[in-house]
């Protein structure tokens, strides 16, 4: 495996000219509690405002790190949330990554302008796959400026499901370099989640100083432990409350971030 | 069923100003073989550069109505098919449905810019969900616009999958009431596709004046002449190359157009 990813560090220098990225602002503080790993997320499309109102509840109640709704929610979460220390996530280009990268610049700038302060975005995979590498710099690099600019994170998702090993890497190599604040393993909509071996093999891939984000599927609390301990800094999931029930009084030993 | 129709159009003429739509373009000429029905589809996220070229290829050979994918593919397409009379459509607010009106009508707007003509968008599934009309017409009234400024039909798809049989017969009505040139069944993305009763439905609500496309896991040439028998001008499918094969030399009877 390290033969691997050198080989694709290798590649990827030859690229002369791979956007890089802008500076990221500084990761959160150490998080300590499973709570505060947590994107309390809602991302079906037939999600009600009722709904979402709910999940903003929930997170305030249970210190949740953000919540992670659809773009025509950011508005509402933001009322809600306003008084609390819980962020509001959302999707951008979601969950396809196919849309142009100035429909996505477009989108992110209006989710911030209606308060969201962290972005998950989906990268081109269509481009990934074709090893149009520069393409995919170009797209990641356009919406982290936007999000940079006004200190908001930016999270790629890589949608681990659909890719080779290589192409896990490469895209990881990539978003790191466009200046990605976490990597993210899946949108929840490819028919695959977060995995162990992928989450280790991305924290390998992007070293301690990159968040890693591990996002669907993930239900049971051996799971969400077992995902932090290989290097995840935040779980994203839909059974934050239950999880967070489960592991009431468990301390993480070994923070990663 | 007749009376559940009549009971949510009554409903609907209570709630007043509910945005009514811009006018539609003539629909196409009737299609009498299957292959003028067919939007060819990719919307895969790993689809790449070259499969996408390959579709405009198949899509010219087979005279198919037109070619169905992810919006940063527009351009690429338009390219290919300038010369030949099949239409690039693409995709808004997909497949969610969960974007601000103002990213779909961005997205709309940039997407005819690169040469689309018809564009599939999704409905407000969560907005339909809680009973609240006016921000889903709302929603598809300015995307429509968006379209009609340019003669550019738009299909709002209404994801039946995820629908009530009270909530499609008020999502089409609403539609239809918008402006939409189609109601279509599905994304392909939500766990189910068009079935002959959700389309004879869906026909019974709009009346012969709307177009209806038909997709999701279409792949069988009988299910295929079944959509149309029961009212489908449009079926919406990544098998098209195999359905016209299988249907060489059929001409359909009874167009509904």
């Amino acid at each position: 495996m390290e033969e691997l990813i050198a080989q694709v560090v290798r590649r990827l220098a030859t690229l002369s000219g791979l956007p890089t990225g802008t500076s990221r602002p500084p990761l959160p503080i150490p998080a300590t509690t499973l709570a505060s790993r947590i994107d309390h997320t809602l991302l079906k499309p037939e999600a009600t405002p009722a709904q979402i109102t709910a999940l903003c509840a929930e997170a305030a109640h249970y210190h949740f790190a953000s919540v992670c709704v659809n773009p025509s929610f950011v508005a509402l979460c933001a009322q809600h949330l306003a008084t609390t220390p819980v962020i509001v996530g959302t999707v951008i280009g979601f969950p396809l990554g196919a849309t142009t990268t100035s429909v996505k610049c477009f989108e992110a700038t209006e989710a911030i302008s209606h308060g969201a302060r962290e972005l998950d975005m989906v990268l081109s995979l269509g481009y990934l796959k074709a090893g149009e590498l520069h393409a995919v710099a170009e797209d990641l690099a356009a919406v982290i400026a936007v999000g940079h600019a006004a200190a908001v994170r930016v999270k790629v998702i890589i949608e681990t499901a659909l890719l080779t090993t290589e192409e896990k890497i490469t895209a990881c190599l990539v978003a790191a370099r466009a200046g990605a604040d976490f990597v993210k393993t899946s949108t929840g909509f490819a028919g695959g989640g977060a995995t162990v071996a992928d989450v280790a093999l991305m924290r390998r891939v992007v070293g301690p100083t990159v968040g890693l984000k591990a996002s669907g599927g993930v239900r049971e609390l051996t799971d969400a432990l077992a995902l932090i301990a290989a290097g995840a800094d935040r779980i994203g999931t839909s059974a934050g409350v239950r999880l967070v029930q489960l592991a009431e009084g468990v301390t993480l030993s070994a923070p990663v971030v």
